[in-house]
C-alpha cells in the first residue's frame, strides 16, 4: 500500500497512472508501459501507481515491483453476484489500492463509503475521485487514503487544473485539512509536464493522478521522465 | 421553505411525512392523507410536511397549507432530457424542497451535490438521507438544510433507530455539529409513536423523517396525533 | 387509450410531442402547449398526444381532451418505494399511455418488458423508443402497442430520419411485421414538419414522435399546424 | 468459440460455470475449480464453459484448454472509460465469450444489442440471459449465439428450472426458432444435477447455465462428473 501517513518533507510526489481503456494500455500494451513506469520509478526514484483494466490487473502485478491499483471496486460482498469487482479478488491477485468515483465511473454516496471502509478493512489504499471543493469535503469525511480533484471539464484537455483552476486544489487542500487530515489529496484533469507536478506540488498536493498526458504520449518513456523530473 | 435557520428553543420538531409508492397515500388517499396532515397541523402546532409522489404533487400543494416536498429531483438541466425530475419543474408546481438520496433511491455523490447546490439556488429545502455516520459526515459537507439518517436495515420494520441503534443518531449529531453547524439532523427509520419521536429529539434531532408507521396505520390520523402529541 | 387494433386505412397519423424538461413546455407553458395541441387537433382533426413531465401530467390531463402519456414509469409495485413512477398513481392522474425507454431514458432490457406489460394490464398504451432495426425487433417481441425508432445521432437535430437514413425506418417496419403483426411503428428524431411527417408515413409507419422541432419553434402553433397539415 | 452453427446430432450438451464472486471460485480456487472442469472435459467429452471474474480471467484462460468466458462486458469504445470491461481487452486476455445481462448484472436493451454486435465482430460468442419467454424472444431477435433462461426466483434456490417451469423452457425454445432459428438456447436456475440436465435437453435446449450447485458442491469434481454423465 502507498501510504501517506509517514510521509517525510522530502517524500518525492506520487504519480497515479490511470490506464482506463485506451488501446495504448491494455494487454500486451500495459504489460509495456507499466514497464516503463517501473524503470522510471526504479531510475529516478519517482513514486508511481500504474492503474490497469481489471482484466490486465494481475499479470502487470507479476511483471512490476510499483504499486498496482484497481480503477474501481463495486461493494458487493463474496456470493451471488455476476460481473461486480470483488475488492477481496483484487486483493488477491496483487492489487494494493483503487480508485473509486472516478468520473467516468461515478459512485452513490453509500456505495463508496462502503468500499473505502472495505478498502481500509483489506489494507488496501483508496483514492476518491471528485469534482469540485464542497464533493472532496465530502469524500474526505468517509476517510480515505486520498482525494483526487478533477473538474470534469478539464479531464483529457490538456489544459491543467493546476493553471487553470488553482483555487480549486487550494480549496481542496483546505477543505481536507478542516475535515479529517489524515487525508492526502492529489490533483487530476488535464496534467501532462513536470511544471504540472510542481505547481500541483507547490498548491499543497501530494501529487497528480492522470492518464492521456502520458499514455497517448509519442513517446511514453520520455513523457513520464519529462513528468516526474520536472520536480528536480 | 422549512427553514431551521432561525429556531427557538421552544420550535416544535419537525414530522417529514414520505408518500412512497404506497396505495395508501396515491392519487386520492394522497389528497386525503395530506388533509389529514394540514388538520392535524392546524390543530396541534406540529410542523409537518408531506412528501407527496411527483405526479400527485401540484394536487397536494393546492388543497393543503403545509410544506410539500419532492421525493428527489434529478440533477439535469432544463431541456432535452425525457423522464427526469427538473427542480425547476417541482417548485413550479408549488413545492418546497425535496428529498434527495433517499435509501430506495440512492444517489450519485455528485449528484446529491448537484441536487444541493440547485435546490438552495431555488430557495427550496433539502433533506439528504444517509445510512450512517460516516455517510451523515459526507453529506453535512454539501450544505444541505437537513439530513435524516436511516439505518437500513431499520425502514418500515417497526423497530425505531432512536431505540435500536441511538449512537447512529448521537453520533450523526455531533458529526454534523463538526462538518457544518448550520445543517439540521432528522431522526428515520422505525418511527410510528410519539415516544419515538420525544426520544429522536432527546438525542438532538430536530425531528423525524417517517413512512410507513403512519401511512399503513389503521387510523391514519389518530397514529398521527399519536406521534405528534407524544412530544406533550 | 390510442389503440391502433382498429385503425382504418383513412386514419390521421399519429403525432405524439414529447415535452422533455424544456421550460418552453414544463408548468404554465405545459399548459399553453398542451391547449394549441388540443385546438390543433379539434380544429383539424388531427391525432395528436402530449407529453408532458410528471409533475405537469394530471394539470394537462384536467385542462385537454386529446390523449396524454408520462415520459416514462418505473418497474416497480405498489409499496416502499421513493422517487419512482408508479404505474396505478399514472393512471389515477388520468395518463392514457406512458413512453418507455426513450434514449434520454434507457431502460434494461427486463423492465421494459415488465412496464409493457403493466401498461397492458392498465389498459394503457405504451411507446418502446428503439435505436436500430435489431432494438426495434427486440422491442417488437415485448408486444407493446408503438416502437419509436429513432438513430440517436438524429434526435434534436433538425435532420429528419426519414430523409436521412429511411432504410432505418423501412428495415423497422418490416421487421415488426415479421416479429408481432400489431404493433405499429412510429419515426422519431429531427422531424418537425409536414413533409416529414408524409415522408415518415408513406415509408410505411403510423406517425411521429418529436419534440424541439415543435417546442423550440417560435410559434408553437404555427409550427404544429404546418406539420399536421403536411398531410392534407 | 463455442459454436453452435454445425452442431450434429450427437453433440454433447454445453454446460456454462458461472463462478460468480463465490469465494470458492476467486483466485487460486478458480484456477482449481478451472482445472477441475478441464479434466472432466477431458476424460469426459463433455463440452465445458468457465466463467470466472475477470480479474482471474487471464490467468485460468493460461492454465486449461476449455473455453473461458466473460461474466459481462460494457457497451464502451476503447479510449477514455475508467472500471468499464472493454471488450477487446477481454479477447485479448483469450476469452472466447461472454455473458450478457446475467439477472445479477441486467444491462439496457441498447447496450445488449451493441454488445452482442461488438461480441460477434470479435468472433467471441455471447450469451444473453433473460427471465422468462417475451424477453428470450427479445433477445432472440438480437441475434446473440445464445440465449439462456432463468426465471429469477428459482437463481441459486435448488430447485431446477426444467422441473418447476418446463413450460417456460419449451416456451423460449419455441419462441427462439421463430424469431431466429440460429440462436440456441440454454436453461439456467436450480440446476445441479444430470437429470437436470437431462430434462434441459429433453425440453429442447443445448445445454445449462449454472453456478451454486457446482461451486457450493462439498466436492465440485464430483458434483460436475455427476452433472455430465447424468447425460450417458
Amino acid at each position: 500500500m502507498v501510504s501517506n501517513r509517514y510521509a517525510v518533507v522530502a517524500m518525492k510526489p506520487l504519480v497515479v497512472l490511470n490506464f482506463k481503456t485506451y488501446l495504448e494500455s491494455t494487454g500486451d500494451n500495459a504489460l509495456k508501459l507499466a514497464g516503463v513506469c517501473d524503470d522510471v520509478a526504479r531510475e529516478t526514484g519517482a513514486r508511481v501507481v500504474v492503474v490497469p483494466q481489471l482484466v490486465d490487473l494481475r499479470m502487470v502485478v507479476d511483471s512490476v515491483s510499483i504499486p498496482v491499483y484497481a480503477q474501481t471496486v463495486d461493494n458487493v460482498k463474496a456470493g451471488s453476484n455476476t460481473g461486480h469487482v470483488l475488492a477481496e479478488a483484487v486483493k488477491e491477485a496483487g492489487a494494493s489500492g483503487s480508485l473509486l468515483n472516478h468520473s467516468e465511473c461515478r459512485l452513490r454516496l453509500a456505495d463508496i463509503d462502503a468500499s473505502v471502509a472495505k478498502l481500509r478493512e483489506l489494507k488496501m489504499a483508496s483514492i476518491v475521485c471528485t469534482n469540485n471543493v464542497a464533493v472532496t469535503s465530502a469524500a474526505a469525511a468517509l476517510g480515505p487514503d486520498y482525494v483526487a480533484v478533477e473538474p470534469p471539464e478539464l479531464i483529457g484537455s490538456g489544459v491543467s487544473v493546476s493553471k487553470a483552476q488553482p483555487e480549486v486544489i487550494t480549496g481542496s487542500v483546505d477543505a481536507v485539512k478542516r475535515v479529517n487530515g489524515r487525508v492526502s489529496v492529489l490533483c487530476g484533469a488535464g496534467i501532462s509536464t513536470g511544471e504540472d507536478l510542481r505547481k500541483a506540488v507547490e498548491l499543497g498536493t501530494e501529487g497528480v493522478l492522470l492518464a492521456s498526458g502520458i499514455i497517448k504520449a509519442k513517446d511514453q518513456r520520455a513523457a513520464l521522465l519529462e513528468l516526474v523530473q520536472g520536480m528536480q
